[in-house]
C-alpha cells in the first residue's frame, strides 16, 4: 500500500521505450551506448542487456563503479575528467574498459603518470550547445591533445563525442532535425581530418525524433529510458511514452479555490517546472489512474506549485469533487532524471520494488 | 582530501546562527521549536540542547522517526496530517508528545478510531499564504474540529499555527516586519475568541528580523541554521551568516568566454535559482577561500547555470586567471534546505564529517 509519495515505474512502457532505441540503433548499425544516469538502476540496466547492449554510459565515476558491479564491462563517463577522482579511474580501469573525456593538454598532464592502467579517451567536442568541450573548428587543440595521447603507453583515442543538448530548447520537432544535421555535419568535418575516429552523439530529442543517422557511430541517449513532461513538451514523446508518475497523497482540500494540497514537493520532484503559454509555469501534470498504472492526462488539473514537501494541485471543479483525504494523485514529472535522483526504489505498476543507486 | 561535490558546513557560522535565535526567542519569552527539515541531522540538533531546547518541529513522519530516535520527546509535524501513515503515528505517540497539525473534521473522522495513543493537535491556519490551512475567519470550520477533538479522549486542543511563508517574496526588511504584524493581528483575533490556544509562528524571514514577538507562543524558524542565498536576497541575513558551501572540483575551462565548468549540478544544488536584477537568473555564488571555511562572494563569479552534475561559473577575467583544473570553487547555495537534503553527510570546515538523514 502507498502511503508517501513513491515514483512509480510502468515497465511495460519503460521496456517499449528501450526497444524502440534499441531497434533504432539496430537498423542504423549504430553502437548503442545508452545513458544510465536517468534510471541508475541495476535491475532496469539488465533490460537492455535483451537488445545486446553491452556498452554504457554514465555521468560520474560513481554511477560507474555501481554498474561495474553488475557486470558492465565498456563505461564511458560522459563528464570531463575529474583529476582529483584518479584513485576510482584507476580502480574502474583495472577491471573494465573505461573511457573518459578529455577536452585540454593539462587534464592529461596532470593525471598520465598517475594511471595504473590503460584508458580509452574521447574528445569532448562543442558542437553548439556551448557548455563544455573543444569547438569542432578548434584541430590545433585537438592535435595537441592527441599527441599527448599517441606519446603516452596507456591512453587511447576512441573518437569525438558531443551532446548537443541545445536541442532542449528547440521549439519544434524540425528544428531538432535541423541540430542534428548541423551536429553530424560538423562531426563529419573532423571525420575528414582524423579519419580513424569514432563518432558518438547522444541527447534524448534528437535520438528520438532522428530517423536517419548516416555519418554517426554510437548514440547516447538516456532520458528516454522515462521521458517527461520536457520530452512530451518538446514534441518528441507522446504522454503514453511516460514511463513514471509519482503517487503522492491528498492531505488537505481547497475547494473553495479548486486546490488540493498533495505531499509530494522539492524533495520528491526537484524543483524542474515549464513555463507553458496556457498553464504558465507549472511542475507536474496529474494523469487519470487506472486499475493498473494510469493513462492521459487530465484536463486542467496540474502540479501548480511545489515547496520542500507540499504540492499545491490545480484543479477543475469537476475533478475535485472527486478528490478525498487520502487518496493518491499520480503525478507525471517535468524531469525525470532530477526524480528518479530523489528516490530511492521504484516501485512498478505490479507492485514490485526496484533498488537503484 | 575533498575530490567530488561536498557540502561544507562551518560550524563556527552555524552555531551562532543557532545561538542568535535561542538568545530571541529567550528575550521574549517564547517557545523555541526549531524546524529541523533543514538540517535533517542529530548531531546538529544537538547542538540546540545548550540553550534549553527540547521541542522541535519537523515536515514528516519519517523526519519525526529519526529526531525520537536521538531523543527528541516533543515533535511538531508541520505538515497536513497524512491519514495513510497512522500506523507511523501510532508508533511515534507510543513514545513521545506527537503534535500534529489538522484542518479538516473529516481528517479526524478518518483517524480517530484507529489512534492508539494520545495526540496532540495544532489547527493550521492560513494568514495569507495561502497554500493551505483554514482561514483565520473561517471560526465555524474551527469550531467544527474543536467539537470533534473534545469530544475524542485521544484527541487534545494545543493551539493554532501558521506559516507566513509569503514573507518569502517581500520585497524589504520593512514588508517583512508589516507581514509579521499582520500575522499576529489576525491569531489575536482567534486568541480573543478562543483565549486558551497557543498561538505558534515560523519563517526565518519574520523570525530573523522581528525582535518583539508580543501575541505569539511560539517561533519555529528552520532555514535560519544554515541561512542561504534566497535569505541574504531577501535582506534577513549577512552573507557571513551562511553556514553551508558547496565545494566543487573544476573539470574544464573556456577562457575564452569567461567561463569554468564544475562537478556540480541540480543532483547537488537542487534547481532553485534567484532572479537577480543585475546578474539575471544565477543558481549559486562563489565565495573566496580562506585557510579554514570560506569569505565573502567574490564579484561577478556566480553559477550561472547548471545541468544533472555540471555547473556552469561565470568568472570575471581576472578571477579566470586563478582557476586550475582539479582546484575546488566553494559555492553558496541559493536554497540550503534543498541542497542538504540531496547530500549525505556535511563534511565541516575542520574537516569533520557530520551524519544526517
Amino acid at each position: 500500500m502507498i502511503i508517501e509519495p513513491t515514483l512509480i515505474l510502468d515497465e511495460e512502457k519503460c521496456r517499449r521505450n528501450i526497444q524502440r532505441m534499441a531497434d533504432k540503433a539496430n537498423r542504423n548499425n549504430l553502437i548503442f551506448r545508452p545513458h544510465f544516469k536517468t534510471h541508475q538502476s541495476h535491475e532496469i540496466g539488465r533490460w537492455f542487456r535483451a537488445y545486446g547492449v553491452d556498452k554504457i554510459t554514465v555521468s560520474s565515476l560513481n554511477m560507474a563503479l555501481y554498474f561495474m558491479e553488475d557486470g558492465w564491462k565498456d563505461i564511458t563517463v560522459a563528464f570531463p575528467m575529474n583529476i582529483l577522482e584518479i584513485d576510482k579511474i584507476n580502480s574502474l580501469a583495472s577491471k573494465i574498459k573505461l573511457n573518459l573525456l578529455v577536452e585540454s593538454v593539462d587534464a592529461l598532464d596532470l593525471i598520465k603518470d598517475k594511471l595504473k592502467h590503460p584508458i580509452h579517451l574521447f574528445i569532448k567536442i562543442d558542437t553548439g550547445y556551448h557548455r563544455t568541450g573543444i569547438h569542432f573548428s578548434s584541430t590545433d587543440r585537438i592535435d595537441a591533445i592527441l599527441a599527448v595521447i599517441n606519446a603516452t603507453q596507456k591512453l587511447t583515442f576512441d573518437g569525438f563525442l558531443c551532446h548537443p543538448g541545445h536541442s532542449y530548447a528547440a521549439k519544434s520537432t524540425a528544428e531538432l532535425s535541423s541540430i542534428h544535421a548541423d551536429t553530424v555535419s560538423k562531426l563529419q568535418l573532423l571525420k575528414s581530418r582524423y579519419p580513424n575516429a569514432m563518432l558518438s552523439i547522444g541527447d534524448t530529442p534528437t535520438c528520438s525524433i532522428v530517423e536517419d543517422f548516416s555519418g554517426v557511430d554510437e548514440i547516447r541517449p538516456g532520458n528516454f529510458v522515462f521521458y517527461d513532461l520536457v520530452m512530451q513538451h518538446l514534441g518528441v514523446c507522446h504522454y503514453d511514452d511516460i514511463a513514471v508518475a509519482l503517487a503522492c497523497p491528498i492531505v488537505a482540500l481547497h475547494p473553495d479555490r479548486n486546490e488540493v494540497i498533495i505531499y509530494g514537493g522539492g524533495v520528491h520532484f526537484s524543483k524542474d517546472r515549464i513555463l507553458d503559454d496556457k498553464l504558465g509555469i507549472y511542475y507536474g501534470q496529474i494523469v487519470q489512474q487506472l486499475d493498473q498504472g494510469w493513462g492521459n492526462p487530465i484536463e486542467e488539473v496540474y502540479l501548480k506549485k511545489i515547496s520542500q514537501e507540499h504540492g499545491t494541485v490545480k484543479c477543475s471543479e469537476n475533478f475535485i469533487k472527486q478528490c478525498t483525504l487520502g487518496s493518491l494523485l499520480y503525478v507525471l514529472p517535468i524531469h525525470s532524471c532530477m526524480s528518479a535522483n530523489l528516490t530511492k526504489s521504484y516501485l512498478t505498476t505490479s507492485n514490485r520494488t526496484i533498488s537503484k543507486l
